[in-house]
């Protein structure tokens, strides 16, 4: 036990959805740092930092992101703190987490640094402290939020084909989903609407554009 | 702006459902505790207190629990993180806050001391700090959780009868109820199994008994 203060950090899952690298199936993705000092050098961790006094939680966090990927973020909430006694060798460090969500073409965009390296999400190399336990959990809630909510909106542009939809689904739940019954369930959820515009081009027949029927909505309360 | 170390605090929203003051009708209640010290001294506040170096979070949670109320947790997640720059004056203070969720009959066992009072949530005396957001929040996230999961049940005993689970959810969702409707819903939901005990006894005719179908479920992770 120390008596020294206790450190608190913020750390930010950064989802996205991307190709898997043996076949153009998307699945997930997050970009991780090397860390380059001790403790745990060497090892892949999720990108964060000491918070600033000054700074709020959400700053700090959009701050993590800009700094590892070069992005803003479109979808930043808060997810858990974690602070187990014995999760960091030699200090107490409370971590923040928060988890972003990028489109796929925002991604594509993201700035690649020698420490700095993007991963599917089920291959990832050893993580440095409870990080692995972080990334789990993060999963864990993405794949429950999506049952329930709009949550696939962040991965979205404003308007989507069904099929586009059921890729994010399938992306992200890691499963194979039936046209059929997505379409039929995503109809009567409600959660979309039809709008009267269709995509073209390509070999396949012209396919509905649909719209999310609410904002993407975030738990977060108003603060920061 | 402060260049003193940042404070952790953790404190915990404790609700109960307990007869409102004018009516047998069940409402949403919470244990304040009166500050006797500055800053907001006289305030009532959520209970909690600084992290200690060598206590888990939920540790703490649980500590600042029975101190306020003499119960033990049956039920005990972690909620959010508040830590608005300026949220506490004179020193930067990030509070982690849990919610425990207490039943009648444990709520009615509570002790009571003279600087901690229960009040109903829709009833709130002028709070401390942040605190009346965060109760706030706290009550969205009651809401929203028990449309959706199993969490009715930490205000349970392990059988109850339909009559009894709507009473909670009219206490949480703070509105009637059709019991015709909430029957049809609950026992199409898969979330409750009939047993074949029934509850006698009193003026009307005995009563089914039903358990929940799964375990009161936690989204916290398994660390702590």
């Amino acid at each position: 036990m120390t008596s020294a203060p206790i450190e608190l950090a913020v750390s930010t899952v950064i989802f996205a959805l991307r190709p898997a690298a043996d076949s153009s199936r998307r699945t997930v993705w997050l970009p991780l740092v090397r860390r380059i000092r001790e403790p745990e050098q060497g090892k892949w961790a999720l990108p964060g930092g000491p918070l600033e006094p000054d700074q709020e939680l959400s700053e700090s966090a959009a701050f993590t992101l800009n700094e590892t990927t070069g992005l803003s973020p479109s979808y930043l909430e808060q997810l858990f703190a974690f602070g187990n006694v014995d999760r960091s060798p030699g200090n107490r460090v409370v971590s923040i987490i928060y988890w972003a969500l990028v489109r796929e073409e925002e991604a594509a965009e993201a700035v690649v640094t020698e420490n700095v390296r993007w991963f599917p999400a089920d291959d990832l190399p050893e993580l440095a402290f409870d990080h692995a336990e972080i990334v789990s959990y993060a999963l864990g809630r993405l794949r429950g939020k999506l049952e329930y909510s709009n949550l696939g909106h962040a991965f979205l542009g404003e308007l989507f084909t069904l099929s586009t939809l059921r890729e994010v689904y399938e992306a992200v739940l890691d499963r194979r989903i039936d046209p059929a019954n997505f379409r039929r369930q995503v109809e009567t959820s409600g959660l979309v609407r039809a709008t009267d515009q269709v995509q073209t081009g390509g070999r396949h027949r012209p396919a509905r554009l649909y719209r999310f029927a609410t904002p993407a909505a975030s738990t977060a309360p108003t603060q920061e």
